[in-house]
């Protein structure tokens, strides 16, 4: 397969390390403005070609990663479908999808965010193991045709990611919550601790919480405009809860500050084991409609229930009016959970 | 010299081990409610004598560290007190220091505070290197006893701290901003986190930042009521900081927003820069008087002024009424500000 990669920093690069460690033949065409980073990253093994135009990159491309800053996508992946092959599933890594992914309802555009990065950017930190384990959340419209999210999914997968569909709004207000707004928190830490006066030594746990502050503003500019709705909700929730937390620390009751912690631990013991929710795999299979829209659907609602598909496959009937997909989900609960769900979309499952 | 050692877990444990290691000399006996703690303490060399008593484990002693949770220390610090020898000087590590001191105005007791821990607690995981590099707070009072003082900061720095002097209502405020909003922040992350509904897979930021979430509430509980009202209006400032930042998200004014990250960025800056200022190190001497609470109110002149004491030295002339007073201070810029502070306070610089 050819792989388009516009943009060539730490994301970009990394995409295409992996690609050539873990897709076999495939062939990564490169682009972007600065020719010097684009010679870097050749030089390096990140593509294997650098290509002169954003339209001699596509030429023949099986898929398109959009890799440029938050601010710059709409532009590039416009330029990307307007020179994009009609099989060529075009998607991009940026943090925010709800205005890509309502602006650009084209059956090849299937939205994307892997969630890795590092603290260093630049196509010189690229790493083929950037995406292991990750989540890549990707955001289909029902637009998106169902072979080329496929393509997608499996090609996310193979670079070691784990591919999670959610919907563009859901993705941007959990971005909201569980990158964004940390990144606010640690912002307003460091300004209240400069603001004391004095500027005190730190100790460990604010250094931790304040690992992001003041992040590169060329980058999350962009990212706070883009989502500033979700944000600034966030925001004031958050505002709120703290307010409550001063008039519990004020009552002095020992028993209620007790009862407060004790309900973060616990809250914090439910996310990390969200997070490390694993078992066997499972394999569904399912008779679909063969339309634009369907496997976007499964894979919304699957992704909506918390759901992980570890993996799918498509496979079109003779008729051509049907197809099967198959899906592989870990977790016997989870399975169960999914087989319930596909039989609430009305395609019952086989397998 | 002998040191007590009043409860042998993480603190009390790395406290002996690093006594061991740098106080030639030194002997140290252990007192802890826990008989099995205090045997496994012995065990590892934490402590050389596993006292029967509190009492027993005073006898003789030069310094006595009081390292019970927060919410015991005011029992702790009265039985040392009531059982120290005349020339002991009895301090503890407790992150809150206000009500400690204001309790003991008795010249042998100066509060202090290790600004260092682990993730993990009790004696297996103490460490001689414990406390390498960082800053140690002491609290004297005007009570405390300039020789007493002076042997607790170099008692403190041979174990490799760095001992900084602080009035015990500023290291309180200070504490509330750089310690205690880290962990109601990452509290509050957390219960947001969770509180969307369905459980979302965190990313690397989000896990900085919520470290700390829901921390051992043994310990938390009486920090949070100990410093409640200093917390409270750091939550509150907070609080507010956060309000202004929604209101600049949903202005939309992409200008605004980059400013506002660009100030975080320098703030944060500031604080590393804070943390890392060092510079040749500059001897001063001056001559005080020989009586209580002049060594202390130098030290928290110098350390309200942000100037660091590497070391200092007392040595009482022959009349005993005055006493020449040696410090060391790091960097150019800070011994200048030192000999302009000691100047103020009447006590002309020789050195």
């Amino acid at each position: 397969m050819k792989v388009a990669v516009l943009g060539v920093g730490l994301i970009g690069g990394s995409i295409g390390l992996a690609a050539t460690e873990y897709v076999p033949g495939v062939e990564i065409a490169g682009f972007g403005r600065s020719p010097e980073r684009l010679a870097r990253a050749l030089e390096l093994g990140a593509i294997h070609r650098a290509a002169q135009s954003l339209e001699e990159a596509l030429d023949g491309a099986g898929a398109c990663f959009c890799c440029g800053p938050v601010g710059a996508l709409p532009g590039q992946v416009a330029a990307a479908l307007a020179a994009a092959p009609e099989d060529c599933v075009v998607t991009d890594v940026g943090s925010v999808k709800h205005d890509l992914v309502e602006r650009f309802a084209d059956e090849r555009f299937v939205g994307g965010h892997p969630i890795a990065g590092a603290e260093t950017a630049g196509v010189d930190h690229a790493r083929g193991d950037l995406f292991q384990g990750a989540v890549w959340y990707l955001t289909p419209s029902p637009a998106s045709s169902g072979i080329l999210y496929e393509r997608l999914h499996r090609t996310v997968a193979s670079l070691g990611a784990r591919p999670v569909a959610i919907d563009a709004d859901s993705h941007d207000r959990l971005l909201a919550t569980v990158s964004h707004l940390p990144h606010v928190m640690a912002n307003v830490l460091v300004a209240q601790a400069v603001g004391r006066g004095e500027l005190p030594r730190v100790g460990p746990s604010f250094r931790d919480a304040t690992r992001v502050a003041g992040a590169n503003s060329a980058i999350w500019t962009d990212i706070y405009i883009a989502n500033r709705e979700a944000i600034a909700d966030d925001v004031d929730a958050t505002a709120e809860r703290l307010r409550r937390v001063a008039e519990i620390l004020r009552a002095g009751n020992a028993d209620a500050v007790k009862a407060w912690n004790e309900e973060a631990a616990a809250d914090r013991r439910r996310l990390l084991e969200a997070e490390s929710a694993e078992g066997p795999v499972y394999e569904l299979t399912l008779t679909v409609p063969n339309r634009p829209g369907i496997v976007a659907q499964v894979a919304l609602a699957l992704g909506k229930a918390g759901v992980n598909i570890v993996d799918l496959a498509l496979a079109p009937a003779s008729d051509m009016r049907t197809g099967a997909m198959t899906l592989w989900i870990a977790g016997e609960e989870q399975a169960a959970r999914a087989r319930e769900l596909i039989g609430d979309l009305g395609f019952p499952v086989a397998g």
